[in-house]
């Protein structure tokens, strides 16, 4: 076999590009701050669900923001059957799946959850991978926005269970229907839905640049809606062409944020004119904020933001967004907010699309890597840094069962631990190892050690912090560090040590 | 929107064939028994690694057993790069690639464990999917046997860890190189390795036939091993071509097992012959034997069991296999031992593919779905089953507030909790609702019991108790599992019936 393999080229040891391996320490606080989402999910009255990776490509839908091409973002490929079949790019796409599949078969309405990786195929870049995790919430069956409101204070539940102080974040709640208001009194949008294609992309583009508020800031949001904008680059970005009125109104519509739910709502009142919609829009933000007062979830946890739009086109009422409050310092060393880190919103259509039948349904999706790195920027989850095992040097090659028992006894008392497996009996060597596994303690048995029946313990964690404030030889050779033990004594003693360490 | 979704033709909501869907109680249980199992590993001091589910195809290689077509078995697709990507058939082949990509960085031995799902594109049957989960521990770059000694002993904590009771597995061992000796003395294999192609797909045979031996029995080997075997299905499987007494070897090698390791052993030694790599194995069988020994595994938890083979050709050395020695009753009605759930081995050259350098590695895959079904049909984790949430029930439309303010009090109780959210106010609807979610208690608020400022509690599961005993309708009327409480008291009186009902 080994003839056979040298003949062949050998192949790289490289991923894909966009994609990444996780090592230790960061799956585990990754687990771990899933598991606190989950929790809450639970108490929730949410049920936990796991959809494959593969659907078919048909039953995905076309659903990315900005995508035009044909399989536009997806991982697909052609089954031996010839059907298209593709990995899952979001959560929301095989609920609506599940959610009409089983429609007679589940508890309506259904609450559930949803964990794990999705895949796009876009150009990756900084921070920007082809395979990250998702971690949703989603309530299908019910039109009551008490369901929108309910998603709203779990988000709020989640983020502080993962580690956010209340101060740090905001749950933003808006509405489209309001938003589609305003847009029926500036002409984008007609009151009964039957657009000409025109009038559709410039409503798409007055969209998107809503959106980008916070990147672009009020000058390029209204280049946007008007004309058009010239970027750094010198691209030109073509514009929804609205007249100065019109623009007003739209930022009229941004900026409607007032003290508090109340007057905000009263201003978005004035900026709906006579719409329907608007209306409706209005009064379901008023009782999305009073079942959120309700429950104790008020400003500045939770509040009514109209500068909130979301992406998404499938969106049909209220929309909401957590952002992080605090400052962090960018890629470019300039102070900015956070921003976003989980959205959601309510899309009364996804299942109408394999059902025929409207079913309300709405739900957040939270942006795991988004939140691990505000976790970290904010420290959090530094104290539960995973130490590394004690490790057992394996100085005498005929001692190995030795070695091998007194580990097996130290796990047994629940300690973290492993015998030095690499070759030779190079002490230096295995204390080289242990520091990298970032091991608290070291066992040392050497032949004199063993025939007088003791055996060393040495505390790396003392032993560096220890090597960095000494200066002579002499002291570092009266070894603090280190401490002699009967054997019996051992694991009694290494237990003493840990908990010493650790607290 | 709503008219352009009528034009297409509405998609099917269904999963491409071979692939399921797990909901709420099947993915908690699953999960707990993960995290039992990395608590194990992590004892053990193995870290966790999350490589992506996609690889370049190259990288994977092809290592599955049984199949020749191009892109054998696998999921992939050409990338925008003309590169061809695939879907991981296991959680070995990514590991070779990483040991190869970090081997400057990570610490040597390097012991790693993953859990994650697996895709094979294989024709999907009765429990056989084309994705499933799989939870393996691997440690690379040692070549002591006290490391593949170190997996059977953790393998069998982790079952433990799992619910699987001391006497109902056996971690069985045993070495390729005890089995290439044997085949040495058949002829089959060569002491230097160089076959010509004849002889090499003999062997394959041989070996695919002695990894049959549970189902076929010794004489559908010995048929294979000699001329050929003709099946029930009247299909005719050519045989390896051996006479009566190389037969006889190989079938006093899979029988060879003795009443304890140090028996097996020495019969082995008489079994290999001359071969310099059979007493090579033998020899790290008996130093495995001791290792675990001092450890304290012996028979009939971990036994040397010459007739274990493993189906995979890269092998090296060490395999075993942890098998479940109960009786279950199988889909024809036939009882028959449960088998395998895990099972692993020494791969020294897998890292090499990528490096040129040998580089040794031992580990174990357990088949996830193979294990809980083993739990289910012991009936472990029955247990466990995961109460519903409580259920308040919404029968007055503007009392939502009210309702979902009490829902967060018992939240904030650690309560698992939920408002009904579905249309109407009918409260058999709404009772149904909460039974199908498996509700333990259900809060009644009509008008009446909202102007006294009492709520009723209604305990399901006594009621559904209660139901299948009472008889008479009088005695259904008086309700004993329907208690009023005043509303200040609900959830003190909550928490106190749930601490009741599941103690």
């Amino acid at each position: 076999m080994a003839k056979k393999l040298k003949k062949a080229p050998r192949p790289k040891a490289v991923l894909p590009r966009g994609l990444r391996d996780s090592f230790g320490q960061e799956v585990i606080i990754r687990n771990q701050m899933l598991s606190r989402i989950a929790d809450v999910y639970h108490r929730y009255g949410f049920d936990p669900l796991e959809t494959p990776a593969l659907e078919y490509v048909e039953a995905l839908g076309k659903f990315l923001p900005d995508v035009d091409r044909p399989m536009g973002g997806v991982f697909g490929f052609q089954d031996d059957d010839e059907s298209w079949v593709a990995l899952r790019y979001d959560m929301t796409a095989p609920l609506a799946r599940v959610a009409a599949q089983y429609r007679n078969e589940l508890p309506s309405p259904y609450r559930r959850y949803a964990m794990g990786p999705v895949w796009r195929n876009e150009k990756p870049g900084p921070g920007r991978y082809r395979q990250f995790w998702q971690c949703d919430a989603d309530t299908v069956g019910t039109s009551t926005v008490a369901a929108d409101a309910e998603i709203c204070a779990m988000l709020a539940d989640a983020l502080q269970a993962a580690g956010i102080a209340p101060g740090d974040f905001a749950i933003r709640i808006n509405n489209r229907k309001v938003l589609n208001g305003v847009l029926e009194t500036t002409g984008l949008l007609s009151g009964d839905g039957d657009d000409d294609e025109a009038t559709a992309s410039r409503r798409g583009i007055a969209l998107r640049a809503i959106d980008k508020l916070d990147r672009l800031g009020e000058g390029g949001v209204r280049a946007l809606l008007g004309e058009g904008r010239l970027d750094e680059s010198g691209d030109f970005t073509k514009g929804a062409l609205l007249g100065a009125e019109q623009i007003d109104i739209i930022m009229g519509f941004v900026s409607a944020e007032r003290e508090d739910g109340a007057k905000t709502c009263a201003r978005l009142r004035e900026l709906i004119g006579t719409s329907e919609q608007g209306a409706e829009g209005v009064n379901e933000l008023e009782e999305i904020a009073m079942l959120l007062e309700a429950q104790n979830y008020r400003a500045p946890v939770a509040k009514i933001d109209p500068s909130v739009v979301r992406g998404l086109a499938y969106y049909t009422g209220p929309v909401y967004e957590a952002e992080l409050t605090f400052e962090i310092v960018d890629e470019k060393g300039e102070k900015r907010q956070f921003g976003s880190v989980a959205g959601g919103g309510r899309y009364d259509d996804l299942v109408m699309r394999f059902t025929g039948q409207r079913t309300p349904a709405t739900g957040v999706s939270i942006g795991v890597d988004r939140l691990l790195a505000a976790l970290e920027s904010r420290n959090v989850g530094a104290s539960e840094t995973v130490d590394g095992p004690v490790v057992i040097l394996a100085l005498e090659r005929d001692q190995m069962a030795h070695y091998q028992s007194l580990c097996a006894d130290l796990r047994k008392a629940g300690v973290r631990a492993e015998v030095y497996m690499g070759g030779g009996t190079n002490m230096g060597k295995q204390l080289k190892y242990a520091d990298k596994r970032a091991s608290p303690l070291a066992v040392i048995i050497g032949g004199d050690e063993r025939e007088r029946g003791v055996v060393q313990i040495k505390d790396l964690k003392l032993g560096a912090e220890l090597a960095a404030e000494i200066e002579s030889n002499e002291e570092w050779k009266a070894q603090p560090a280190q401490q002699e033990i009967q054997q019996d004594q051992v694991v009694h003693s290494i237990l003493d040590r840990l908990a010493r360490t650790q607290s």
